[in-house]
């Protein structure tokens, strides 16, 4: 097997998807986090000058999909079938646009009541219950997102709403199911552990 | 074979890539155009309410990326071995990225002078230069972006700069191998007359 390193800033964001995978499949990995005030020196020796990057052995991997894409697909997370595959892919796509307008939300100027507000009014109702039903509908007849086991699918979407469940119950009692579906991802052998003892980070 | 039937605005947009695979490959489809006037009735009974979808028979598939990769490798034109993939998708990912911001700066408010400054002075010495750099290195040595045989990493780097090589020549005499390897993609069987026969549009 070959040598991993994960480099990312201190933060869940775009690595913490591929951190999932390698918990989930046992993969030994160094997770390296660049404290915020290295950065902008780093940066210049950083391939691309952007994170997440992935090293394996000597080989540099870039970009947040990629790497989660590759890494699952070593740890036999994504489906052969192309076009399962491909349905992977998409779903995965819109969880992480989902999760990155989420983001923006939180991180735009204004006080901290007006973005609960809208999460609240607008981007809840809108997006993610928009999202939901097709889940539901996807998930009406099938214990995983893509075939008859767990893929990067169920994981993307583990990752992204393991908080709200806590956070956002009014949400997710109009939605029982898909409580159980992201509930049961987050018990998943190794994915529990790391949820209880990775770092703590806003994002 | 699927029938397959592409369903975009008429443009090149998020929809060309797949367009090109199709057409490098020889694989029919149907090549839906929807009038912007109509999108707002359409997009009720549209999945997810985004554009492309590819319907692959009955089956639905979404998200640009997923679409394009699935299409790809249909066609043969992914490698098979994982890194190799995985060094595809982080390149059309890059250069996809590389090409909203151009799209962005272009339908930015302001003056089309402007908008051309910003691009001459600021985008293409910052963004795109550098990412030719960092293409020059990995192609000294290769007759295409990963292996032996052209991929669809290649058609995306040809999608995005094949205009550009002719309306931006200072760029490419600086670029003189960049220039040769983009016209040799643009001159593929199937690509060439696709590009002289395209419906017309800026974007």
């Amino acid at each position: 097997m070959p040598e991993y390193k994960l480099i990312y800033f201190d933060a869940m964001g775009r690595a913490e998807l591929t951190r999932w995978i390698f918990k989930l499949a046992d993969i030994p990995y160094t997770d390296e986090r660049i404290p915020a005030e290295e950065w902008p020196e780093r940066k210049k020796s950083t391939p691309g000058g952007t994170l997440p990057v992935l090293l394996v052995d000597e080989q540099v991997l870039r970009q947040s999909m990629a790497i989660a894409r590759y890494v699952a697909r070593e740890a036999g997370l994504v489906p052969q079938d192309n076009l399962e595959s491909a349905l992977c892919d998409a779903l995965v796509e819109t969880v992480m646009e989902l999760q990155q307008q989420m983001i923006k939300i939180m991180r735009s100027p204004g006080d901290d009541e007006e973005k609960k507000t809208k999460l609240q009014q607008e981007f809840i109702p809108n997006q993610v219950e928009q999202f939901f039903t097709c889940l539901r509908e996807r998930l009406h007849d099938r214990e995983w997102y893509c075939g008859d086991q767990v893929t990067w699918a169920d994981l993307a979407i583990g990752r992204v709403f393991c908080t709200l469940v806590s956070t956002q119950e009014p949400l997710f009692d109009k939605y029982p199911d898909i409580r159980s579906y992201v509930e049961k991802i987050c018990a998943l052998p190794g994915i529990q552990d790391w949820i209880q003892t990775r770092p703590e980070t806003s994002f």
